[in-house]
């Protein structure tokens, strides 16, 4: 059974995440059963990360097994065919060695968090950004987000369904940057907690509504506890952007 | 009755354009709804142009004479929650002067185009983009649209059902950028026929593919023949990005 790596965009609107689930759809689904219209058989597509629920992605890294070789340009085109009208892309199929594990291999993930900020509503890129109204501090959050980095117990960051062993986790990056009338946070990390992202960016936006001062981040950090966090930010504008391996 | 000028971000999926039809909703009537539920009234909200169905506009531009002064973001946030839950979305509400004409008066319009042009469809810009698998050489794509810019007789990227008195414009601007795995097309000009930039997108990427010589849109442009231009590249990769007004 030759391996494959397969890497993924999503728009994460309207499905119940990467993982199969019985309350809905889910990418890994749609995938499978792509697999299975071009294989005739029933196999596991193994994802990098779990995205949940509305959160989309960029470059999803995904492995699968398949029963015999194909030239790689006619699995891409087959699945791309298989998976419509679901709104998710097969943009590129590599050969894996057979001990490569999407989750397990990967050394690195990337995310983005884009906020529209601006009085007036999302209109083209609805279900695609968290629209914020009240012009936010992006100084005031860069200086919160730089209290995030490096290796912390991130439990004031976690959800409380996160399976994760330990709470502790090493954050690589943490960039706010100001795009036009959006302002995207950058995270990277060797792995995250559930939800990390998306409540890191909602204490950072209190920071930056200047609800919270930026050192409160380090005290609500400190403090171990979800309740000392702020809000979960919504799905509809987390993507998951890169998956990194070792070379 | 105070005139003010609207600046208006739209998604025109689904809608019959900007201008007010019998056969569905357009971007007019929804603003037209809106600005009868602020004043009671049922008033005319002139547009700067009339994008076709599907066509999007990150900076549509529109005046309208309401019965009285209201403050500017009293206009813009009533607008917006009257506009709901359409995609639809009231930017900026400024004073004009009262023989400011959201068309007449304009000296410029910017239009961006956007091509997608990888193997993999559209997932999460899905709508957004026009779809193009097979690599366009994009310095053939500029080449061509060189041949474009100044005044001509503009006959063979004309829709027959054009209205304009005369096919000659004058086109300032057509630049072919590659971002990313996007090619956009940005055109500038006072006006446009129509379906001009839409017939001028499609015989680019004719050029782009290999299938026209570059020189070919000057023998195109020459026959002043609708029949000599290439097809017309689909409504939902465009987008009325800025109309110009002067200072």
């Amino acid at each position: 059974m030759p391996r494959y790596k397969l890497t993924l965009e999503y728009d994460g609107s309207g499905l119940v995440g990467w993982q199969r689930q019985a309350n809905g759809l889910s990418v890994q689904e749609i995938l499978e059963t792509a697999v299975e219209r071009l294989s005739g058989k029933k196999l596991v597509v193994h994802g990098a990360g779990r995205t949940d629920a509305g959160v989309h992605a960029l470059a999803q890294a995904a492995h699968v097994d398949l029963p015999k070789e194909w030239p790689l340009d006619v699995i891409r085109n087959a699945l791309n065919q298989h998976v419509k009208p679901h709104r998710v892309a097969v943009l590129r199929v590599e050969h894996a060695a057979d001990n490569f594990d999407a989750r397990r291999s990967a050394c690195g993930r990337v995310y983005r968090y884009r906020i529209l900020n601006r009085r007036a509503p999302a209109a083209v890129e609805r279900g695609h950004v968290w629209h914020v109204g009240p012009l936010l501090d992006v100084e005031a959050m860069r200086e919160g987000a730089k209290l995030l980095l490096g290796k912390h117990d991130f439990s004031s960051f976690r959800d409380s369904l996160c399976q994760a062993r330990s709470p502790v986790k090493t954050l690589d990056v943490l960039d706010v940057v100001q795009a036009g009338d959006e302002i995207h946070v950058e995270a990277r990390a060797r792995s995250f907690l559930h939800h990390q992202v998306r409540n890191m960016v909602g204490s950072l936006k209190l920071v930056g509504a200047g609800k919270w001062r930026a050192e409160h981040i380090a005290e609500a950090l400190a403090a171990k506890d979800r309740r000392a966090g702020g809000p979960t930010a919504p799905a509809e504008g987390l993507y998951l952007v890169e998956v990194i391996y070792p070379e």
